[in-house]
């Protein structure tokens, strides 16, 4: 996983902005967003996927690159004072604190469009239509329907109680949508056939849902140290959690049944899958 | 132009997503902050460029409501208390005072997204390829090397002397970058040859300069109810404009220069090339 992440970092160095470029401060917001944070779990689904899928690393990388800029300016924006209000991320200051919030603001809608420039001017697949699928399938998985969608609902659900399945529909838009991207776009570059698809999309399905679980579950747990950004915030916002609405028993044993889930969706699958083993255990593990 | 605004209108009330479809309040404010609103400049140079490269128009209508989607993001973001802090736009109030704060950063956040899958999933070129491109340019004019960067440069040249080359090259990026890829876009969507697209590019530039300059003289001069929305208010923000730096008659007699070299950059087009000269005409003549 080293690996990759170092490569990753690289990655994105060099497809960012130089600092030196006009606007300055803006690139080099767009840098302080992005680099040098973040445990890069999407990107590792995305070589993970594609390491499946028999995809070309020099393919993986923009691909990943492009879902993690996604995923990053959500979490600029997210953490605006209209939002969440945070201060800390990932162990720094949010951006509007370090920098001031119309540049945040402005970070996050140009992250969002380098990602998709990103997607459209690198050579990704064996034919530009399956390029064009690519696309498509982030840009509905950033928006309304998809990652931003789940965003509006939770907002919405801020001190409502909510059932579990409401929960678990709010998830599926906010964090797991941009999670099976991340896979489906890594075995998109390898060509994947249509059966290894369904089958990487009910991992990924099923990873998203557990990333969800754990997170919830060291929100209420861990200290900000530990996590790198404020800790137990869910639950002094009245955010509806899995462990508010479950308790923190059952949802930690709903985390350990969804990565027995992720393993028996790669089942059938040899040591190409390997990668894609480790990262569910990884994602259900870490820190508790 | 008004059958093109009012297939532009029909186009966008399909795209974008039902108002009853979840995240309901979402999807609400998505359509109200396109919809019903705004003269449809970039769409009426979509489709004229297109025209001029003949472009079929239900290509044009997908193209045209990409960038519009765009522009409509951004003016969302840009009424936002952080950066204009707005409270009129287009007759209504803003989406941020209509709904809140942080339903109108999703609901930029969420067009920008639609744009670049509009762009995606319908067939615009006759080659893939020539799509992806299309892609790269939209995704280029909307980031931080194009609008969102203009953005930047704006804010960070209020209360600040500009020479006539600064405010220009903040012009470039902050309204001129769009305007290109809604006349390069059109062109492409005909398959439009080298020779055109760069007779159009430069078409594109001059009017997209001109558009500024007289926004700026509308400003100084316009009350808010010719203009929709809150006037004068560049000169009490102590922004730089054309008018502050160079006073009302230079800047109207700078808008009429442009006119003519937009026509100059048409004049060995034909009659496909009407509705260009038409909107020229259109963009320097309204209101003064």
């Amino acid at each position: 996983m080293g690996g990759i992440q170092a490569r990753m970092e690289a990655a994105l160095a060099r497809f960012l902005p130089a600092a030196g470029i006009a606007p300055a401060r803006l690139h080099e917001a767009m840098r302080y967003a992005v680099l040098e944070g973040g445990k890069r779990v999407r990107p590792l689904l995305t070589f993970a996927a594609g390491e499946a899928a028999g995809a070309r690393p020099e393919r993986l990388e923009v691909a990943a690159a492009a879902v993690e800029l996604i995923h990053a300016y959500s979490l600029v924006h997210d953490d605006l004072p209209c939002m969440d209000d945070d201060v800390l991320r990932r162990g720094k200051p949010t951006v509007h604190v370090e920098y001031d919030e119309a540049t945040a603001l402005l970070v996050g809608d140009a992250l969002q469009s380098l990602a998709f420039q990103l997607l459209a001017e690198h050579a990704l697949a064996d034919e530009p239509a399956a390029q064009l699928d690519m696309l498509r399938q982030l840009a509905a998985a950033a928006g309304s329907r998809g990652m931003a969608g789940g965003q509006q609902i939770d907002l919405e659900s801020t001190g409502k109680p909510l059932s579990v399945p409401e929960l678990e529909a709010m998830h599926i838009h906010k964090t797991g949508a941009l999670i099976r991207a991340a896979v489906l776009l890594g075995a998109a570059c390898g060509g994947a056939p249509e059966a290894l698809r369904t089958r990487l999309d009910h991992y990924a399905k099923t990873v998203g849902l557990a990333f969800q679980v754990v997170d919830d579950v060291l929100d209420a747990e861990a200290s900000s140290a530990t996590l790198g950004k404020t800790a137990g915030k869910d639950a002094r916002q009245g955010k509806p959690t899995y462990v508010s609405i479950m308790g923190l028993a059952r949802a930690r044993e709903l985390a350990r049944e969804l990565r027995h889930n992720a393993h028996q969706a790669l089942a059938p699958l040899g040591a190409e899958a390997r990668r894609l083993r480790e990262l569910a255990d990884f994602i259900v593990l870490r820190k508790f």
